[in-house]
C-alpha cells in the first residue's frame, strides 16, 4: 500500500466547456430549462422530457407493487468501479429486487452544489443513463434543485423505484424459520474499500473495485427455477453483519454462520486489517444474502453462481432456532462470537 | 416594513434532549435503528417501520398510475404557514394533482447535516406526518443519510410519490387549444414572500403567510363535476409567468392575460414593490392555473371557489391562437407586454 494526497479522483468527463452549476439554475426560468434540455434530456431521453413537470403516466394492470426510496450523497463522487449516478440506479434496482419485484420505473431527484462543473453532472447523468439502460429500467420522471456554495457537496441524488412483484411471491423476515440456509451472492467488502481508498488516497496492492451492481436478475432466476426464497436483503450500510442482525431481530430467530465459508478476497481483507475495518461490516453495493429452505439451497446457489455478479455465491449458515434474535459467528479459529450491531458505522458516505 | 436580524426563525419545537445529528445516525448500525424508532416510525407509524429496510408493496387495480418526484431545500427550514415537511408532502401531492391523480403512497427520503438539532427534525417529521395525514396519503416507504457539517444545510427531503388517474383523465399541454380559458385558483406570491421575508428579516406590516396546501380535492371536485380539464400546472418556481410559457411553449399557442383580473393582495404587492419583484413570477405551493374549455370556464370558477384553498379563484384570460408560444399580459395601464421566462430565478432555495 502506498499513500498519496487524497484529492477528487480524475473521472474520465466529457469534454465540455468548464460552465458551472448556478443557483439560477435551479430557479424555474431559461437556464434551467436549458440545463434540463442539454444534461437530462439529452442522456435520459424523450420520455424524461415530456413528463418532466408534471410526472409521469402509464398504465397497470391488476398485481402487486413494490416502491423504495434511497438518497446517494457517496463521497467522492467518482470511484472504482462507478460513480454516484451508476449507484443510484444500482441501489434502488436492489431495493426493488430485494422484494422480489421486477424493477421497472424511477424516479431522479438531484440537489446540486452551486459551482459544480457541468461536465461532472453530465458524466453521472451519463452514467445513470447507462446503468438504467443495463438494467432495464426506465427514469421517467425527475427533479433539479440548486443549493448555495457550502451548503451541498457536489451532486447528491435521490432515486425512487416502482417494480411489479410476481403474484405469490411473498418476501421478507417473517418468513424466516429455523432449518432456512443462509446464502451469500458474492465476496464481501469490494465497494466500502473501493470508495475509501479513493476518498483517503490509499493506494491499495491489487485492483479494488466496487462490486457495485444490479442483481434483479439473479433474483428472477432463483423464482423461475421455483426456488422457495424466504428473505432477500442487499448489503449496504453495515454490511453483512448488520443484515443478519436485523433480520434475526425481525423474525425473531438465532443463526449460525461460518467464517471460513464468507468470501472475503484477500486483497479486502488485507485492507481492512490495515484499516482496522472488519469486512462483515463493511458495505456493498452488489450482494446479497437469501435465506433458503435447505432443500432449495443447493440449487440455489448453482443457480446464482451462473450470473457474473454472483459466481462467488456461497452457502455462510443457517437458521438453528427461534430463541434470541443473536447472529453467532464460528471463527477460523474454532471459538464462537456474536456479531453484533455497530453503534455507528465504520464508513461514513459510502453510499 | 421594519427589519431585524435574520435567524433562524423560532420554530415551536418539541421538548426533547438537547442531542444532535451523528454523521454515525446513518451508518446502518445501532444508531440509525433508534433514531428511525424514536423520531420516524414515532410520527409516521408502523406501516413504515415494517417496510423501512425493503420497500413496501401493495395490490393494484388494472388502472393508470403517476409517478412524480421532488427535492426540497427550502430555506429557513420553517415559515409562516408551514415548514419543509410539510412543504415536501403538498408539493409532491399537487404534483400528482396536476396529472388529475388521486394521491396515494409518498416516500420520504432524508438527507441531514450533521450537528442538526434532533428536536428540529422530529418538528419537521411531525409535521410531514401531519399534512399526509391531512392530505389522505401515506408515507410508505423512506431513507436517511447523515452528510459532514458543512456539507449539506440542516434538512434536504425528497418526496416521490404515486398517485391514481381516473379512466379517461387525460390531462397536459397537448390538450391546451384556442378558446380555452385560462384560471388561476387564488392569490399569487404568498409562498414566496413568506420564506423571502423570514430568510431575510423583513417584517411586513400584514400577516403573510405561505400559501402551502394539497390542491388534489379541488381538481377531483372539477374531475367529479364533468369539468373538462385541458392543462393543470402548479404555480411554484418561476410562478404563474413561468408556468404560463412553459405550456405555451410546449402546446404551441398564444395565450392572452389581464392584469387587473390575476388576484395579488395588497400586502403581497406592497412587498413585491419594496423587494423589486413582480409577482407573477413568485414562487407559490397552493395556487395552480387551469385550462378549461371557454364552455365550462364560469362553472370551473364557481366549483372551485367552494374550496378554502381556492376561494379567490379567478379566470385571468384565455388562448387567443395557435401560432408563436407567446404570452401576452394586458396590463392595468392598457398596454401590452410579453410576459417572457427569466433567465435564472427571483427567489433561491423557496422549495
Amino acid at each position: 500500500m502506498t499513500y498519496h494526497d487524497p484529492v477528487e479522483p480524475t473521472c474520465p468527463l466529457p469534454k465540455m466547456p468548464g460552465d458551472t452549476v448556478q443557483l439560477a439554475h435551479g430557479g424555474g426560468g431559461r437556464l434551467m430549462q436549458n440545463l434540463i434540455r442539454d444534461v437530462f434530456v439529452r442522456s435520459f431521453g424523450d420520455p424524461l422530457s415530456t413528463h418532466l413537470h408534471d410526472g409521469a403516466t402509464w398504465s397497470v394492470s391488476e398485481g402487486t407493487l413494490a416502491f423504495t426510496t434511497d438518497s446517494y450523497v457517496v463521497q467522492p463522487l467518482c470511484f472504482p468501479g462507478g460513480d454516484i449516478g451508476s449507484l443510484a440506479v444500482h441501489g434502488t434496482v436492489n431495493d426493488l429486487a430485494m422484494c422480489g419485484a421486477h424493477p421497472l420505473w424511477l424516479s431522479a431527484g438531484f440537489i446540486l452544489e452551486e459551482g459544480l462543473s457541468i461536465a461532472m453532472l453530465q458524466r453521472v447523468v451519463d452514467s445513470m443513463a447507462q446503468a438504467a439502460r443495463d438494467a432495464g429500467v426506465s427514469i421517467v420522471t425527475g427533479d433539479t434543485k440548486v443549493v448555495d456554495k457550502g451548503k451541498g457537496d457536489g451532486i447528491f441524488i435521490n432515486t425512487a423505484g416502482i417494480g411489479v412483484v410476481p403474484a405469490g411471491v411473498i418476501i421478507g423476515p417473517q418468513r424466516v424459520r429455523p432449518g432456512d440456509a443462509i446464502l451469500v451472492s458474492g465476496d464481501l467488502g469490494s465497494h466500502g474499500i473501493a470508495v475509501l481508498s479513493m476518498r483517503e488516497g490509499l493506494d491499495f496492492a491489487g485492483n479494488i473495485v466496487s462490486d457495485s451492481a444490479p442483481l434483479h436478475r439473479v433474483v428472477a432466476d432463483l423464482l423461475a427455477h421455483n426456488i422457495e426464497i424466504h428473505c432477500l436483503r442487499d448489503l449496504t450500510r453495515g454490511g453483512l453483519a448488520s443484515a443478519l442482525n436485523e433480520i434475526a431481530t425481525a423474525a425473531g430467530v438465532r443463526m449460525s454462520v461460518y467464517e471460513r465459508t464468507i468470501p472475503v478476497r484477500d486483497e479486502i481483507q488485507g485492507a481492512c486489517e490495515v484499516l482496522g475495518l472488519d469486512p462483515l461490516f463493511v458495505a456493498n453495493e452488489g450482494r446479497f444474502v437469501a435465506f433458503i429452505p435447505e432443500a432449495h439451497a443447493d440449487q440455489a446457489v448453482a443457480i446464482m453462481r451462473n450470473h457474473d455478479v454472483a459466481k462467488a455465491a456461497m452457502r455462510i449458515g443457517g437458521v438453528i432456532g427461534h430463541e434470541s434474535g443473536a447472529v453467532v459467528l464460528k471463527t477460523i479459529l474454532g471459538t464462537h462470537r456474536i456479531l453484533d450491531l455497530l453503534s455507528g458505522e465504520q464508513l461514513p458516505r459510502i453510499c
